[in-house]
């Protein structure tokens, strides 16, 4: 690994948020998201704390009350800020959050430069797919924040809403499959052990349920009719008063959606995103299909392309076979969240460069819409 | 089947509740469970709608009303009462609610010694054991309900602690096996199809976790170090304060708990009851083991004696390949749950007789610990 | 006092219950109401409380537990339980309410038949009013409880609707009068001291708003402007959903209200009853009047007839000049709550006979609609 | 009114944020606060809705949305913004608020300098009063805004804990007085009418209570017992926590509190802040006193030096005698908030110059700490 590795990944976040104003930076609009501010300083807090003072003989803190301050969810090093809170923190400024991380920048140049350890090597690596998981957060918390606002500010084009081809279904046949991570390239610990599953034969749609057909569940009247719905999913429906997809606009005269980048028209081509677990599968229930395992979705994986929206599966969030937490705090990383989530995979067209592979498992509460989640259908 | 068949099991649920008082009757303590008047009802209302009204000539209504008030979850069918309002509808009275009954099974009887045709057969079956399982719940449920009340009265003797043996390992080996439901006996849509899995070498305990080792972790600070715990388990104990498994009274001289025969000493030797999901995962975690899957369960219950704890399993509850809902408002039955549930496994000392099989998937929300849910301990 | 005047308080309890199933005394179907049983309880355990423990030398208690089961607001003697679960006890059941009833009265009759210094005579008497206050409470309590039934249950006629004269203005002129409580005449603390207050001349409405009156203002949209209405008070219809009083049921055909006595069509012609202090002030604001004072009030009812309806006034519950609390646990009496409530002058049907007079201070949060409240106008 | 006149108030209002960085302009802590940048904007508003459309020919408003945005509870004037989302509206930004109270400066500069008539005058005397009114809440917002960040900002110097005198009693002779407002100055309509009130003898205290007398009230575990306290009062203190004053920092070594200006030690002779109706009220009880009514207060205080702190008095928030509104949407001004609010009588450090005079009628809910609130004793 070179300084340069590190510092393209670093300069990336960055590089997001070179339209916001100040003020942009400050916000949380619920308890799920977090200030852009945030997320550029706790990326930063992750490298001294788990690199700098470490590693780095000598290294003096840039502020002894950031490691307070930016710490998020690893209670094994001290105390943490009341996470629905952050967006009432005013001080530190934006400029001293950049400061901040083009000091620590400085520092793990030397850190870099000198001869690594593998141990170092490894918790930077760790540091640098931490930033860019921090990287698509900072861009959905940001449409998050911004889209209460009355005018819908435009900040960033990241192409949200690519074309795709027509719907076909790729087959996959019974028999003992292996998913999981191998080799020897970066992986989170919950892509481990890799290990064997049995899987009946079935089909998977080779394109994502788009805007259009999304529509169409919404006019059927999807969201009045109990029946395609879990339980839990039509409580949530009800309580929330939730009649589409967040961010989207019905209007009149036409139908318009926030995006980054401002309020557009929905493109009606365009895969659908920021649908909940819920809508994903009542409209999967509506549409006679079924959400794919996330076994499924791996193993066919290899047989479409992917990557545009974090895809819904129906397995929730457990550990895998011989699964391991790393030691001490990092360890803490991900298996304390394995209840109450669904997996989703794929990437999305918010995911960094490079962040994406087909054993990756994302992780979410089945009532969230504002990461760009969508629908792949399969049957049997 | 028979008459004698069907009243038997009727006539349970009655017996159960022979030395409650005409309140004790009424009351609901937390949106989660019903009065007892309510499960009389209820079980009742099943045959009435789903038998009676359509397969008996000229059937006339008990109670133009009661097809309201005690309907639960079917949307199918028309209106449901308030679920967390069932505690304060005084009327229909108690002894209304008998008479009622009482009415069905003058009904039903006439239904059964005609000629029963399968599916009317299938669909008393199916009735049954609904009553079956609102046996159990009608007993959880009034622990739960008479617990608040400081006389901590006793109301059945269900010998809720019966003795264990020293706890061995049963070992498995890795291989494809078959789980689900099969053959003509009666189940549940959601125990199939029936189907393979891939398992690896394991060992699960023939024992359950007793009172003695919990109380271990109790007193090792269990409930005080968030590494144990999941994040929302976590999360849990600090907004509920919960430092014991539920009905424990740890007094200075010594620990009790409340059972439906009254308050009792804490038999150390006695299978633990009333842990939540959270618990159970943390007290594995504590114990360097880890919770079976319930494919794990299921194959190793051949090895062990079960059936009095429902044990938590680290499976969250989800349809199995080709899993069917059944058609109409019985089908409404299971799938719509499938979402933020855990399965366990086994049966209890609350479950009624002739109601247990290896490949029941019973399934509740992991903070939940009314149920009579115990620990088994599993390990690679 | 003889016990004859003691007993005949008392019976008129257990009189107002004689048409209850057992059903119905249990339960508690708001914070702010309680139980039927726990008032013929409570209104009990004040005289073992107040009276048989101080002064009936080695009298028994009739339970141990129940000094704790029915206190209620008197923080100075000992625990209590908690408001909101009252409806959850359903041991001491209510036939063990009516055995602790017969021997409180049993060993009552032993003070009262010896010779009563001051003190304890006293002590019964503000036990009696204490009685009668709970007498009508126990009136409300119960309309509340049971209108959450569908089948709307008929259990005590009290002649909630009785015919009233058309509306007359009486005048008074400015001047310095004395309000608050004279003689030696029983009364509350609040009353006192009786002290001058200067009004300027004003009208007051010699009889109260009708339900037709009422009903104009509701069919004129008066629920849909928030200009008629407090900031709270509209912000109280908005987050309720409040559209009408409390027990009006607005029918394709017909108007109907729930009494005791069943569901009955709306009598136009009679007092308005079951509305907020929001609704009585924005009613007034519509009108183009407003509500009088408590002293314009206490003033004005010399001259108008009045004791149907408790008469929201615009008078915040406050002291008068000169309050003392009474000593000791009576003495948290009134005086702990005198703010956010506003004051209510008058009587109603549900008012025990002998219990009203011109300077009675009632009071109740603005929210509250389950009383039998109602509105007398005012102007200048 | 000269344009020197009006810019002075203006002025006053961007100085007092000269210390802020652009990110403590945005944040809303509570609901009942709003960011700094809503009240420079809304006072702008102000000017722009009542004075420059109605007045100004041809005037163009600065945007359009403004309108919507800074609107707040005048629901005469077209929809709001929902109260507890300022704190989420990073646009319109800090400096284009900057810039729109220069824009309507410069119009309202053409409007001054013109023939004003008496409405217009008044209305824009009416928006000075308006902006000082919120000049005092934009810095009791700031306190709270920036109480929760760790870092204790220091961002303005109002001198808030002066010296005072030893404390002394003033006598007042029982008699007819008059009180609210008289003569031509300015005045709010709820200080109106004038009218007579009867008093009886009382005295009243010649200063505040000091820190040091409510610490000793806190030393003397005048927050556990609730003997002291209303009912609501003491449901509050165990509901909230509630243990000292606002900003009190009692720490192992000694006591602080934060003001705008920072962290500072408590400074003992200094009178209290920051205390709610109940602190207040429950001090006055353990005192052995009483909080005076605001008619005492108005006519007592000829005798008395105040303006340090808004006096909690034992008045509620009523109308007066012959209170009218003023007609159309600054109509809604007052009268809409006369329910669950106490007076207080008097000023504090945060007033604006200028802006204090007895007869003003200042109201808060009960449980409010954040403004400048003190304590003065009084005694039959
Ligand atoms: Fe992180
Ligand atoms: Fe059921
Ligand atoms: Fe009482
Ligand atoms: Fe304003």
């Amino acid at each position: 690994m070179t300084f340069k590795d590190y510092i393209q990944i670093r300069e990336r976040s960055e590089h997001l948020c070179s339209h916001l104003e100040t003020e942009d930076f400050v916000i949380q609009a619920a308890e799920e998201v977090s200030p852009a501010k945030w997320h550029l300083a706790h990326t930063s807090w992750f490298f001294e704390t788990f690199v700098l003072k470490p590693y780095l003989p000598d290294y003096k803190e840039f502020h002894p009350d950031f490691s307070f301050f930016f710490n998020s969810y690893y209670n094994a090093v001290g105390a943490r800020t009341v996470r629905n809170q952050r967006g009432l923190m005013t001080r530190p400024t934006t400029k001293e959050v950049f400061d901040y991380r083009a000091y620590i920048d400085q520092q793990m140049k030397m850190v870099i430069e000198r001869d690594l350890t593998a141990g170092v090597e490894e918790t930077i690596l760790l540091g640098l797919n931490h930033e860019q998981q921090h990287q698509e957060l900072l861009l959905t918390d940001l449409k998050y924040n911004l889209w209460l606002n009355p005018l819908l500010p435009a900040v960033v084009n990241i192409k949200e809403y690519p074309k795709q081809d027509e719907r076909g279904w790729v087959k996959v046949k019974e028999a003992i499959y292996e998913i999981g991570h191998e080799g020897k390239g970066f992986c989170y610990d919950n892509e481990c052990a890799r290990h064997k599953v049995y899987l009946e034969d079935f089909e998977i749609a080779s394109q994502l349920v788009s805007n259009k057909e999304y529509l169409d569940f919404v006019n059927a009247g999807g969201y009045e009719k109990p029946d395609y719905w879990h339980s839990d999913g039509w409580a949530w429906v009800q309580q929330e008063g939730v009649t589409t997809p967040l961010y989207w606009l019905l209007e009149d005269e036409a139908a318009y959606y926030y995006t980054l980048d401002g309020k557009k028209e929905l493109d009606l081509d365009a895969p659908l995103a920021h649908v909940s677990f819920y809508e994903a599968a009542a409209y999967a229930e509506w549409a006679g299909c079924r959400l794919p395992t996330e076994a499924e979705w791996e193993v066919g994986s290899k047989k479409f392309s992917w990557g545009e929206r974090w895809e819904w599966t129906n397995s929730a969030y457990l550990p895998y076979p011989r699964y391991q937490k790393a030691p001490g705090a990092i360890g803490e990383y991900n298996g304390k969240f394995m209840i109450n989530q669904m997996v989703l995979r794929g990437a999305s067209v918010a995911t960094s460069p490079g962040h994406s592979r087909s054993t990756y498992r994302n992780f979410f509460h089945p009532q969230y819409q504002w990461q760009f989640t969508g629908i792949r259908l399969c049957k049997k």
